[in-house]
């Protein structure tokens, strides 16, 4: 694996300097056409019968108001627009059927590749949370319960842990709402600590598709809005993924 | 615990509308005085002796890269300054005697508590890391590897576990460097994937410190600097923790 990562991190570097522009990929095209509709992508994304666990799911360790929200979207998902996105054990699972940019030939010897927001799968100790997302108003709402393994300060959430949480919400939202695939920027304001074991509320929104680039911002906050834990904006790279050509060989 | 951090999310909230500015940390006193050395600092933060277990030293999960600058390091804490931090299970143990602010009572009532970068404690699957300090330079070097918990993209680590590894270490080194206890700003340009097993050298520098906050910026890259992985920045509020008034009692 390690020989099979470096060599795509030559390979990357090689393809930078030939472009003689710092880019998060090899092969950029501008011209790329961004096709999909937001439908399709999140019909694929949340496939009516699949195997895979989602994680996404209400367990034991969700404090009462975490599930009550839980709830609320869930009615939502039903008229208003709202659709709850499944979360499996790697991003592979979801995106399954769909070919990498070239450059980027990920690993595959490991059998237990995990999203990082998945890591840690013993309930209620790490990362809890689900996230639903609106097609039409383009926007996204995560609720998100840090566990003790994501603390910081004793008793409250690492700020790193709060960052990621908003880096993936932002992953999702962008991927749905128009294929952006890599963060080139995240700023965050951290304002108040989460206490660990309580539920924030991530609201996020796309603001403007411009230049094969999303820009996004997120709220964090209490239930309740009284509390602001953070502010942010992310900034994601446009990328379309395309099919894989023998898709039955997955 | 659950109603134990209500209650303190709920004194903060409190406390934070009485000041009526958005902040961190209720009762914030801009006259403190922020008098202990970073050698103190440093002497305090690294125990000769301890039974607690220090996560910061070589596995069999290392990487030869990993491995080699790290002995590299090991050299330099000899004759040229550097100081090597050990990495506890939790925050709670680095600040064991010491008293947190008030209003931010910490929830004792879960024996697990993690520091959330060190959330996963199989060898060589999340977080490996090292963090060299030096008290005379203020600048920090982190030696990184991501394991395949940490994914993000297939086969690449998370944007997310990358800030958080920042945050981390821009926390340590504010502490030592100067009393900074809470991240307030933290900002994040990424350039290219850091390949899961592969080493990512983070090497952070204090820029300034004003009007009680520590100014920090951040590259991280491969070993040989050929590939910025990413760029960035953090601020951090300056808090002096006190003694405790009855540290037989820990």
């Amino acid at each position: 694996m390690m020989r099979r990562s470096l060599q795509v991190a030559a390979r990357l570097g090689h393809r930078r300097a030939l472009l003689r522009t710092p880019c998060i990929l090899p092969g950029l095209d501008p011209a790329a056409a961004f096709g999909s509709s937001t439908d399709s992508l999140v019909s694929r994304f949340c496939p009516e019968k699949t195997d895979l666990k989602d994680y996404a799911l209400p367990n034991a360790s969700w404090s009462p108001d975490m599930l009550s929200l839980y709830q609320e979207f869930l009615e939502k998902t039903k008229s208003d627009g709202w659709v709850k996105l499944p979360s499996f054990q790697s991003n592979r699972d979801h995106i399954q059927g769909l070919k990498l940019p070239s450059g980027l030939v990920a690993a595959s010897d490991k059998s237990d590749w995990r999203i990082f927001t998945r890591c840690i799968q013993v309930e209620g100790q790490g990362y809890e949370y689900v996230i639903f997302f609106h097609p039409c108003k383009k926007k996204s709402v995560c609720l998100f319960q840090p566990g003790p393994y994501l603390e910081g300060p004793p008793g409250f959430a690492h700020g790193g842990s709060l960052a990621a949480m908003m880096d993936e919400t932002f992953s999702k939202t962008a991927y749905l709402a128009g294929e952006g695939l890599f963060t080139l920027n995240l700023n965050i304001r951290f304002k108040n600590l989460i206490p660990v074991g309580s539920l924030a509320v991530l609201n996020v929104q796309v603001e403007k598709i411009e230049d094969q680039k999303l820009y996004m911002s997120c709220i964090a906050q209490s239930r309740d809005q009284e509390t602001v834990y953070a502010k942010s904006s992310g900034v994601f790279l446009q990328w379309q993924l395309e099919e894989e050509s023998s898709p039955e060989s997955l």
